[in-house]
């Protein structure tokens, strides 16, 4: 375990579980998408879902520039979540009931990505993330689009993550007692790709649809 | 479609996706017990993950009672954020990518669960929510693990949901544009429950532990 950097980053419940180093944050980052982006409007706080993704020390996320959460975030305080359910662990008592998660809390300023090359760029690392290669099949970003898309950052500078494994951790008296315990896997099922009853005849499926993967 | 139950849970973004009847919001949070709490904390905004249940209309979420999150938001504004991602929609234009999902937004004031009888009847309702039954078979809770422990509720009064399914929704004039389009589904999966090393010899799983899912 590394230092938290800084004191509102410091995992605080179950500390045991804290991770501060990169490559566990990076790790959690890069296995979800889904996000749930935290912000301060007119006093009270709100909690946007949206899809995240990393570039380097960075996580960026996208949407309209009409959007209220984007505007309200440009330049202000957040905080992004991600969190992956690994599975239920059942113990004898229900105090010691727990979920194997992997979870990252990030803290900063949301920054607008203004650069029109940068705002492309970033776009089409996002697209080739899911798809490697995909961006430069698909028909191109117009110059309105691209204005009608706010791009948000945030340095990850200030992130913590948690990682709980394995079993059951129940009060060393409470394994006397008759009960089943167990852990209950959580995993992301990728289904079968189901094509677009539009799809124009002949054109083929890249074969990296397939490889997609979640968790 | 009904109507938002006040301003702020109108759903601005791709609003014809809005529902706003409990059928669909109650399923959704029975759907995916992990939430995303958004609270104020000196100002700033805090997401903690965490997982939720439902009882009528009221959703709880507990931890420990010395946890900064339950600490910071009792009698205090809350943001409760649930999301299901159930596919991927690949476009003919990177924007026109889209995700199916599931997801509810609650806002309203989070309260204490004081009353011993109604945290102890919230905590077994949680237990058997996962595995009906178990709560009787679980080495008993203590006052103490009951004092030890903090329960929030909050009321669903400001709620909405958002309901993305189907296909890709490309510009029309996009659809002559020959690029290899569909719906990737993401499921969630089970596995095959894990015993815990520990077990006393003879315990049996109950079969509820092979019905339990998500999503």
């Amino acid at each position: 375990m590394t230092e938290a950097p800084s004191p509102r980053t410091q995992v605080k419940r179950y500390n045991w579980l804290a991770k501060y180093d990169a490559e566990t944050i990076y790790g959690i980052l890069d296995a979800m998408p889904m996000c749930s982006v935290g912000y301060v409007h007119e006093g009270k706080p709100v909690v946007t879902p949206t899809m995240q993704w990393r570039d380097g020390n960075r996580i960026f996320w996208h949407g309209s520039s009409a959007s209220r959460m984007l505007r309200a975030v440009d330049t202000q305080e957040v905080c992004v979540s991600v969190s992956i359910m690994d599975g239920l662990v059942l113990a004898r008592s229900a105090y010691n009931y727990n979920v194997n998660h992997r979870s990252v809390m990030v803290f900063g300023t949301a920054r607008k990505i203004t650069d029109d090359a940068e705002k492309r760029h970033q776009l089409e690392h996002f697209v080739n993330k899911v798809v490697p290669g995909q961006w430069d099949r698909l028909r191109p970003v117009s110059e309105k689009e691209l204005k009608a898309t706010t791009l948000m950052s945030l340095e990850l500078t200030e992130a913590s993550a948690k990682v709980r494994t394995g079993h059951t951790e129940d009060d060393e008296e409470d394994y006397a007692f008759p009960v089943w315990c167990g852990l209950v896997p959580v995993t992301f099922g990728i289904g079968a790709p189901i094509a677009d009853p539009r799809n124009l005849p002949g054109v083929e499926m890249p074969e990296d649809v397939l490889r997609f993967k979640l968790g």
